[in-house]
């Protein structure tokens, strides 16, 4: 603690004394933790993106007969226009269920080491696999993707172009691969933060250049840097000092549900910061609906600090500056159901 | 029954016989029947359109935080991707509860006489409070709707540039006018049909125009003519043989429920047909999912005619033609919700 403590006061000392200094300083530092967002989509191995696969994908993710009920698509819990979530607290599924956890957000998610909270996915493509299936979200049955798919006329021709080449190009596993080409176009570069790292100094105002400052010494970017900020590895959530049960359900045990490891008890992947400030709210219950809250836990449950009121606004102001240029999407036009579609379940 | 089958002998002989004067002839009769649509936005008396206004309409036409759950915006059941509608039979509401009626299309409703499959509502302005009150749609209370999207604090300056010199403009009655303006813009224009009425005669195919002289000699045009090619009156449901319950329950008596005059009992707002191969299931039950049953339907209960298979194809045919240009509509980015937004009900 002593090590980072005198590093904040020199930091802001720093920025009281010589600002263009610091603000170097404060630079260089950063660039050793954190990435822009890049300006165009990443490529995914084994599944190149072609105009053809993105359109369709961005078709499937709109498409509410993905579900069971045709009420329930991807965009509905990640919805591009609420920072690619849901503002909910946990989303409300099939027959009104609500899903385990809260949803995170879909933009930047192709930079996570993995996906969902436990990461139980490894990527897009395997994820996109999950919510459709599962029972108290889409609740499609596994055979029934295609079948509904091919019930719709309209679509074969559109997988057709997706898969060029292929004798049955309306499978679940495209359908999967086409929205992870989807989701890879929705990066959100050239927020505030991004500009600042590229050598835009003014990019950040002063008190996001001390937050940012804090983030760092503070012990904040131990787990969320990189390029998202957060989403590169797993942490347990109450390493010093456990939060609550509302917002640490004894219930709920993260990765350990997943891995059986009894140290990944109440381990959950870090969360991208990317857009924080667009989705609350906040942890996997989605309990914390005040952003400023959710810094002044992270500080006692995760780094045993008690965070000041003046660090916990700064540091606010920072994550902020983590907003970039939100995705532009039209929305697709979906081909009609008609008389051989399958029926929404009753 | 004997001029308009004669008539349609007549029609049908000229297309055989004379295409060239057939088209004429048909144009002749569908221009005094029929309007294309306009290829810009009407006008709403006294709720003139800006772009800010259209752009705050769209902004909550897609914000599921108009709801009480904040699951359920406008476009669920008004899909833009799905013809305006939701290929259910029914929408489902708040806590999975089942609407009363098929959603109708959202497209040109701009065009039609009056709103809701009963005419309950005026005009878009007026229809645009009922789904976000009703509890078994939105289910928001009424007093709420301003104050949750008083509760985003970006919605402030979105709503004052809508509504420039209001005092105070976040208001349900200013979020009615912002929808409607915006759903005025979701006009489908250069339809198949619409450019055959503006004079291009190979609009229609050698079916779609057997099928358009059938459908104003048969009688369907009696009720199905105008921009809409429907929407512009009331007709009971069953006028010359009532269809089995599942069409009509006897539960719903339509406009009579609002009305409370027995001449209105199982009478409704006769549907545009507009884009309604796009809009399975049809009827206000929506219990009919293949349009060729539902003209079939139409045949013996409004017409008390029996259409031959082959009359129903092209019927039909021509209806598909009744498709028009999709609106083009970028997603909104929505103001983020936080600390002081009133949170979903649980």
């Amino acid at each position: 603690m002593a090590k980072s403590i005198s590093a904040v006061f020199l930091s802001v000392a720093y920025l009281i004394a010589s600002p263009a200094l610091a603000a170097e300083e404060l630079l260089t530092k950063a660039k050793q933790l954190f990435e822009p967002i890049p300006t165009t989509a990443p490529n995914l191995p084994g599944n190149p993106a072609t105009p053809a696969k993105v359109e369709l994908g961005k078709m499937l993710f709109f498409d509410p007969r993905l579900s069971a009920s045709h009420a329930i698509s991807c965009n509905s819990c990640h919805n591009l226009g609420l920072g690619g979530a849901d503002a909910e607290s946990k989303s409300i599924g099939h027959h009104w269920q609500l899903g385990g956890r809260n949803a995170p957000t879909v933009f930047n998610a192709v930079f996570n080491k993995a996906q969902f909270w436990d990461g139980r996915a490894k990527d897009l493509e395997e994820q996109a696999g999950g919510p459709m299936m599962n029972p108290v979200e889409m609740a499609s049955p596994k055979a029934h993707v295609a079948e509904q798919l091919k019930g719709v006329p309209g679509y074969g021709e559109v997988f057709a172009k997706a898969f060029p080449g292929e004798a049955d190009p309306t499978t679940l596993a495209n359908v999967q691969k086409a929205i992870a080409v989807f989701e890879a176009t929705l990066i959100t570069p050239n927020a505030p933060f991004d500009r600042f790292l590229k050598g835009e100094a003014d990019a950040l105002s002063a008190p996001q250049k001390e937050g940012l400052a804090l983030f760092m010494d503070k012990g904040c970017s131990n787990c969320h840097n990189g390029v998202n900020v957060g989403g590169g590895m797993y942490a347990p959530f109450g390493v010093v000092e456990k939060p609550g049960a509302e917002l640490l359900p004894p219930a709920d045990k993260g990765r350990f549900m997943v891995s059986k490891t009894p140290s990944d008890e109440y381990v959950f992947k870090v969360p991208t910061l990317r857009n924080i400030a667009l989705t609350a709210p906040y942890f996997h219950t989605g309990k914390a609906w005040d952003l400023r809250q959710a810094v002044a836990v992270m500080g006692t449950s995760q780094l045993g600090v008690s965070l000041s009121d003046d660090e916990v606004d700064k540091i606010t102001a920072f994550l902020a500056s983590l907003t970039g240029d939100q995705p532009t999407v039209t929305y697709p036009i979906l081909p009609p159901s008609g008389a051989a579609t399958p029926q929404p379940e009753p």
